[in-house]
Order: structure tokens, then C-alpha cells, then sequence
């Protein structure tokens, strides 16, 4: 490992496909965000995008989360890993097309789960891919899972790990909202944006809970994910990657509308 | 590990590639064997494939194989991958497309080479697709190297070493001629092509001098990489990917024109 502590940027899948269609990947979207990663010019930089429209729906459609039930849906946790191989081309293709010297790392390769949680991550390439100063990018994806045969690991749960293991100095999570809102802005009228967040402040909310999901605007999950590595002092900047800019910003360390978790 | 011992599978790039062209797949042959692959409908099956036009002209352009001189190479690193997961890719789709449950398997993103050779494979995913009944891929690739910084793995290399940890009941190399001749079949007239080869005939060329490069009619160093299995008493079969039914009469044990080195 170099000396410089990480940053861990997540694109979320909603930023970089479209949601409603079906393997509907916004290029423009992924273009530009490779331009501002690659004009923020980190040295120490992990990056976690997630399925959108590429993973989801084909992993609902054959129940991979809730693992292995029958030979039929062995087709289907083939054909989830493809699709989300290819979103992940996209983006490394704008990546090496803006000079990032980018390398993925397919999770299903190098990750187990137990029960949906990372159990045991055969590390040794990408840690090697950081010293060298390489920017590794990981996705959501597929796994082999100790208890369940398979399930799907999301891009968030990757991004926890990945900030804790490697200490990182912040995460910045690019999502298709300004922020953290106390209601989800795209039902509520008059959503209130949180530009601060405490550790205090999430640990009152019962993460998970439909109260939760309400005060987070619908990011509970992704929140209740992340909340280990507030805890460990790893503050998480929340921002809109949907707009011009915000990433790069959030990543130079330079002043930017979004919300920011602190531990305090 | 499921009972019955794997199959490996080497499709060689010249078969799904165009090595004059940039970037050339060969997508109906990509698509045939696909369907040979289906057909033959092997449990327990293990697919590794070259690199062709995509691979190594780009890692050959930035010198890979040679390891890490400066960071301009870095980018050439970054591509070189790219361009390998942009070829596995029409692979695995024509793959999923026949229904055959393949999942590729990230060589970069588990194994740790040193000074070219497989120092480290962290299998842990691959044991657990091969138990679950899964077909797994894998490629030719760039790999972090313990010596050289990084260099190229090759799908022969791959094979030799999955075959002797997995104990391969076969191996079968699909390549772009009938199998292996007296003189290059390219090249030379006349060339004679061996239908049967053994051990001791193997030992007695001196694998890697221009003597055994001509004698294998410019199969050298795939015959090299494959010695310790042969020499374990797997059976080697090479036969022409580039014409129909070979690689699955050779997948399914039925009489095949080609080559089949044996111990004995």
C-alpha cells in the first residue's frame, strides 16, 4: 500500500443507467465522470459502481439475492455476472479513454460471502494494483456464498469494506439526489436537504426501519452500510453525480452542495 | 470440488481472432464453438481462452511482459486488460446466449505472478463455480508480478496450471491448424501432421530451440507450458478450432483428426 490513505468513490447505478430501461447505460453520464475523476487526479483512488439497470433486473428476475434454489437459476447468476461485466466495460473504457490507469477487479473472482456478507476477500491483486498506483474499480456483483449457495453483493457493502480495510480517508458517494434528504424528494414536497450529518444523528435513527427510510430519503440501506466506517471516523460525502462537477469537487476537497457525514 | 475431474478447454486467440487485424473477433466462430461447447454438454468443464489480436498487440505496444520500467506504461497495463474483457465479454455472450453456465473468472483479479510464472492463485470463487456445477472462464491476461512489477499470463500457462491442480481427466487446445506437424503447415510442404505423440517423443526435443519451434511446426512453447501434465498422465488433445465439430468431437471422446499427446 502507498502512504496516502484512499478515497473510495461509489457511482451509484441509478447515476449511470437509466433505471427505467432495461440495460440502459447513460455514456454521456459515464463519460463526463470519468473526465472529473480523471481532473481530480487522485493518487490513492478505489472506485465501486453499481448494476442499475444492467444487474438489478436480471438478478430479480431469477432470484439470486435469496441464493441458490434450483439448477434454472444457474443460467441466471451466469447471465448477471455478464450483464454487469459489461456496464463495468463502459466505464473502464472512459476511464482508460481519460488516461486513468484503470484496472478492474471482478468481485465474484476474489470475493465469498456468508449469508450475503463479505466472509473472505482474496486481496493480494488489488493490493498490489494500489501500490503500483493503479486506480482499482470494483462493482456490484454476483457472488459464491458459503450459506446460500450464491447471492448478489451490492456496490455499497463493497465500498464499507473496502474504506475500512484500507483506512481510507473519505468516501464519496455519487448518487442521483443532491444529498440526504429528511423526506425522498422525489415523492416528498418541500424534501429538506441535511448539509451535516452526525454519527449521534444516525444512531437515533433505527436504520432499516420504514422510519428510517423516510428520514433518509429513501438511502437507509445505503446509509446502514456505511455506518461502520463513520464510526471509524471515515467521513462520507454524499453528492449528486447526476450534476456537472459535484464529484469532482466532493474529490478535490473543494466546497460542494451535497451532505457530509462526520463521526462528529 | 465436484466428483468427476475437469475438462479444460483451451480456445487459442489465433481460432477467435483475426491476429492480422486490430481488435478482430472472429464472432461466428466465437458464436459455433459456443454452440459445440452446449452441445457437448460437459458437468464438469473448465474454459480458457487466448488473447488473439486483442491482447497482444496492445501489451507488446507498451512492452507488459517485460515488466515495469515507468509509469507510462501504466495506461498500456490498464488497456491491455481492458481490451482482454472487452474480447472475453463476446465470449461469455455467446456463451450465455447457448445456455451454458459460464462464468468468467478474472485471471488479474486473483492471481500473483513471479517473474512470469503463477507464484499465488487465489481459487477460492473458482473452487467454489467448479463444485456448484458452473463453467468457468478464464483468459490470457496482464497480472501484478512480485519481480517484474507486473507482465502477461498466458492462456497456456492458465491451462498447465489448472490442469495440475484440478487433475483434468483431458485437455483439449483448440488451435488454428490440424494439430501439431513435422514443420510449420504455414510455411513448410509437406508438413506432416502427427496423429500420436508421446512422452518420450516430447523428451527428446529440446522444447523452446529452434530444433523442437520447427519439429512442432511453431508450437514450441504451448507444448513446453503443457509438459507437467502430460507428464502427470493427462491426456492432451489438439485439434483445429477453426473447422467444424473438432473441438466437440474432442470434448465428447469421439474420433477427432488432430493430435493427441499422451504419457505413454
Amino acid at each position: 500500500m502507498s502512504e496516502t490513505k484512499p478515497v473510495i468513490l461509489k457511482i451509484g447505478g441509478s447515476v449511470i443507467t437509466d433505471k427505467n430501461g432495461d440495460l440502459a447505460a447513460k455514456t454521456e453520464v459515464i463519460n463526463r465522470l470519468a473526465e472529473e475523476v480523471a481532473k481530480a487526479n487522485i493518487k490513492n483512488l478505489i472506485v465501486v459502481h453499481g448494476g442499475g439497470s444492467f444487474g438489478h433486473p436480471t438478478a430479480q428476475k431469477h432470484g439470486i439475492k435469496e441464493g441458490f434454489k434450483h439448477d434454472g437459476q444457474k443460467l441466471g447468476f451466469a447471465e448477471t455476472h455478464h450483464v454487469m461485466t459489461v456496464l463495468n466495460g463502459l466505464v473502464m473504457d472512459a476511464f482508460v479513454w481519460h488516461e486513468i490507469p484503470a484496472v478492474s477487479v471482478t468481485p465474484s473472482s476474489c470475493v465469498i460471502t456468508e449469508n450475503g456478507r463479505i466472509k473472505q476477500f482474496e486481496d493480494a491483486a488489488l493490493r498490489m494494483l494500489l501500490k503500483m498506483g493503479f486506480t482499482p474499480v470494483l462493482y456490484g456483483d454476483v457472488t459464491l456464498d458459503e450459506k446460500l449457495g450464491f447471492t448478489v453483493l451490492s456496490g455499497d457493502q463493497l465500498v464499507a469494506h473496502l474504506a475500512m480495510k484500507f483506512n481510507a480517508c473519505k468516501i464519496v458517494m455519487a448518487v442521483d439526489t443532491d444529498g440526504l434528504y429528511d423526506v425522498d424528494p422525489k415523492t416528498g414536497k418541500n424534501a429538506k436537504l441535511y448539509q451535516h450529518f452526525s454519527l449521534a444523528q444516525l444512531q437515533t435513527l433505527k436504520l432499516g426501519t420504514s422510519l428510517a427510510k423516510d428520514v433518509t430519503g429513501g438511502m437507509s440501506g445505503k446509509i446502514s452500510e456505511l455506518l461502520p466506517a463513520v464510526e471509524k471516523g471515515i467521513p462520507v460525502s454524499i453528492v449528486n453525480g447526476a450534476k456537472t462537477n459535484r464529484v469532482y469537487r466532493a474529490l478535490a476537497g473543494e466546497k460542494v452542495e451535497g451532505t457530509l457525514i462526520e463521526k462528529a
